[in-house]
């Protein structure tokens, strides 16, 4: 067993660095927290290459993985490593899981994600296309990063679920008018209330990001472009709201 | 023009003391910042006491309220009242908006809030239930504080935009009751798909808490319990994504 507690250990600071999109990009590697997601990242066959304890801290009894090392550490380079208030006591570092292609066919469902910036929202829709059934999730550059600590967070652990790819938005739009399945982008001008269409077995759905919307560009290429409609006084649905929307609506 | 530079100042120690809801429910005042809350605050008639600008804050020019005094401050002090990273230079003392009833008809819709304990997630709910046109907003006991910044930041001004009233939810079943409003509540235990009911002119939807969910005293006393159904893997939906996919869907 490996007790750590210094934060000069060249582990601590390399798992320090994880913090940071540059060190995840370049290590291929990233950090999560809790119970909740490291269960979710095994069962999900994620390459974990470290899992991180908190000396004090207690192992749910079922919390055994043969083919792990277990990293024991003090309380104050779990502190160090953590981008949590109250960390949870365990921590692992999983191997990045980029994917390069999702497999369509014409019943297939995605979520487009355009330029969205806070993690938050980025992740809460990786969740609640996880919930809505969705076949695959692309994040167009420009997104919040996968791989940031409260987009993670905010997944719940969806972000293990199913594959989602980093990529441009504009060469998809030829992959998916091949499968004829219908795209919609989101847009407040030229487009029509989501209750206009028809839910359907396939369909690409675009969001865009929180102050500009769905780049101009993308909604001229699209089969039509949807809005929630506003009945009261707000402004505006926050962009995750109007997603979790229109991907229950349109799946029928 | 009154400038004030210390943080002993009294007015300052007093609006600092507003991050607490002790204080805020002794003086009956809250802490609002930023231009778009304070338009919101101003459009909607709301009682406003003090206007705290930042003394290099540049304000638009159509930003003047001949009844309200400004106040300018240092930017030391403005931090120091502020509760956000960066604050925006200018900051409101409202009075808070003691709602006690909502007036009731055989067309209205409402969202009932049973302990949702983030105040993210009741602010983002105002905001929704705003968006989908409900007539009122119940909060229970053991909600987010209504006035907490992080739930005013979160409604994005919709506090301002219906009436929102905290109280026992019990004593409300009645009253929704005699005008004939069906009542849902939801429930993964003993619920049916949402798409099983028909979207109406009136109800009332009651969300709960984000581990719990709605007490069961409450469940065992409405008309139909709902859930929105999971299609992946997700374990849930964050119960603001519940609660808009719900509202959207039952208004129709």
């Amino acid at each position: 067993m490996k007790m750590i507690d210094s934060l000069q250990n060249a582990s601590v600071k390399k798992w320090k660095k994880l913090h940071t999109k540059k060190e995840r990009d370049k290590s291929n590697t990233f950090l999560i927290e809790g119970f909740h997601l490291i269960e979710e990242a095994v069962k999900s066959e994620t390459e974990i290459t470290d899992i991180i304890v908190e000396q004090d801290a207690i192992l749910p009894k079922q919390f055994n993985f043969p083919n792990v090392t277990f990293t024991y550490v003090s309380k104050q380079v779990m502190k160090a490593i953590s981008e949590t208030e109250t960390p949870q006591g365990i921590a692992a570092i999983c191997k990045k899981d980029n994917v390069e292609h999702i497999e369509l066919t014409s019943e297939s469902k995605l979520l487009i994600i355009d330029r969205v910036q806070d993690p938050g929202n980025v992740g809460t829709m990786i969740r609640t296309a996880d919930a809505a059934g969705m076949d695959g999730v692309i994040l167009g550059k420009g997104c919040a990063d996968l791989y940031n600590s409260k987009t993670v967070r905010a997944t719940q652990g969806s972000l293990f679920h199913l594959p989602i790819l980093t990529s441009d938005i504009t060469p998809w739009f030829e992959k998916i008018k091949e499968k004829q399945i219908p795209i919609y982008g989101t847009a407040l001008v030229n487009g029509v209330p989501y209750q206009n269409v028809n839910p359907t077995k396939s369909f690409a759905l675009i969001v865009g990001n929180e102050g500009v919307g769905v780049e101009q560009e993308l909604l001229e290429k699209t089969d039509k472009n949807l809005y929630v409609p506003i009945y009261g006084k707000a402004e505006s649905l926050n962009v995750s709201l109007a997603a979790g929307i229109l991907l229950y609506y349109l799946r029928g």
